[in-house]
């Protein structure tokens, strides 16, 4: 379906503290290059005393800036994580708080799928700007993957990273070309359990940690699992996504892809046809970002000039659920 | 901005364990009577072995069934609470799991406003419903409170109590006139720590557990603050509500209020001007189930033929944030 919506602007924060490849291999006990060649990250960044809610201000306001905005400007502030900073309240009402806006009254909720979350949020809330009901809506993600990872599970805890991505969207203007072509979001929870944490809601709660479930605790990764059913789907998938909008696939300037991890990349690029210079990869010297490596490897498209205004990009991705999510859209 | 948005079916699930407001007078060391009188709530129930999905697929079962459709119908499913199952995946996708739908495919996302979940996504998906996006959206709220609650804490462990509700939504026939008439939200982060659970999230990670921070991972709330900042904001917050639909308080059937407590159900009708009887209550043999608790309500509204097809209802409540949240519709 249709949404005539424009992406205003972008922004990302990255914690001040890189992690090498090199220092995890030593950390983990691991052969030197181990880690760079499993990950293909290079450089990931984890928090020291940042927060989720610092970072994604931060980003906000970059983004903000971006689009030549202010807060003001803005009706809908949405976090859209995979990882919460509290449990209770939402992290949309922390940020808003990090903005200096606590008396703005603008409304804050979290959505959340996982690695896809600011796709569906991008998604569903196109649809609430299409109806008037907003007129410029602040999707903010923020993770803190770090303090999550078992660093026992090597092939996991090499993957990810923190950082924070905030993107502005309102209605395109008269005359402009701007708009989501079309989105596609599909989930099997026979692979509900193949990536997760167990623990930290209400079914294994934080008090039975120290009971010998401290790996509820840490995210759990059947990589093989994954590998095996995304294969399956994605072709297919991304056929009907770029069909419902009869659109080819020399059509799309940038695949914007979750970034899972470089193996995952590669794979994802050959198999579904699209050349490397289609693929926006900014895995290296980012990890796996959770969520927010969409809007951040979007917003390093648009500041990298790799994308103009009215050149079509898919943002494609999977996520824990197990979940494929696609937007087509003109920048 | 009014949607052709209408509510097709509505379920519930409570937990088997009935917990007494006498059995928490004594488990407190309080004096008789204390606990029904201070919170209003005679009877909550508290899950055993239930899992927050799987009271949610119950109810999910039972609101499909009075809409007389099936899961196939279905094209979303989303899961709008303020407590998760497990940090990753969704709770979303672990109910279309419990739902034996796992190779559905049916896209599966979380929202979290707190206590105004529900209502932030019946507004948000509505957008995506009148778009055309998808045709009949599955809501889920589904609360584990219990194992959160502070014992020490008097004034609010005694509120709460676990369940589910689950409500489909469709696009309006023709001819009916079923339609959201105007909704409204508001947050204001000054109370974001007014309510709230510190740890859980990435903040404070459950491996800080045992290390004398217990009280982080319990609900904490400061009653008087909540009190005095909702006092302040509610009636303006209503006005503005039913001026933009240009609805009078006495053409509204029946409020459907957030059962916060006995006391704060007394004070939001007198303060606002709905006699008792617009007052929907459930709060003496529910207790305070997040963001269930709306929709929990709606479905008692409806069984009890408290309300008929085309009767204005507004939706009214406040959460963790701090955020207001009011939703008019025609059933």
């Amino acid at each position: 379906m249709e949404r005539k919506v424009k992406i205003l602007g972008t922004g990302k924060y990255l914690p001040q503290r890189q992690v090498t490849a090199e220092e995890l291999d030593e950390k983990l006990g691991l052969s030197a290059g181990w880690v760079a060649k499993k990950s293909g990250v290079r450089i990931r960044h984890f928090v020291t005393d940042e927060t989720a809610s610092q970072m994604g201000a931060i980003a906000a306001q970059r983004a903000l800036e971006m689009a030549g905005l202010d807060f003001s400007d803005i009706d809908c502030l949405v976090c859209a994580s995979g990882t919460s900073q509290q449990e209770i309240p939402c992290t949309a009402a922390l940020i808003q708080k990090e903005l200096h806006q606590s008396h703005s009254g603008i409304p804050c909720f979290d959505m959340n799928s996982t690695c896809l979350s600011f796709v569906t949020a991008l998604d569903i809330l196109s649809c609430s700007l299409a109806m008037g009901c907003y007129q410029r809506i602040l999707i903010v993600s923020t993770e803190v993957a770090s303090v999550g990872l078992n660093w026992g599970q090597k092939e996991s805890c090499v993957l990810f990273g923190d950082g924070a991505a905030a993107v502005v969207i309102g209605r395109t203007g008269e005359g402009e070309n701007s708009r989501i072509l079309s989105s596609r979001m599909q989930t099997y929870s026979e692979g509900a359990h193949y990536s997760e944490i167990r623990g930290g809601g209400t079914l294994v709660h934080p008090s039975q940690y120290g009971q010998g479930r401290e790996a509820d605790f840490q995210f759990d990764m059947d990589g093989k699992k994954i590998f095996r059913m995304t294969s399956q789907l994605i072709t297919g998938f991304v056929e009907e996504l770029l069909n419902s909008a009869r659109i080819k696939k020399q059509d799309i300037r940038l695949v914007i892809p979750h970034q899972a991890s470089g193996m995952a990349l590669r794979i994802m690029g050959t198999k579904l046809g699209f050349s490397s210079s289609q693929m926006m990869n900014i895995i290296e010297n980012h990890g796996n970002v959770i969520a927010a490596s969409i809007p951040m490897a979007l917003h390093e498209a648009i500041v990298q000039e790799k994308v103009q205004r009215g050149d079509l990009l898919l943002l494609l991705g999977t996520s824990a659920g197990l979940s494929l999510g696609g937007l087509l859209l003109a920048y």
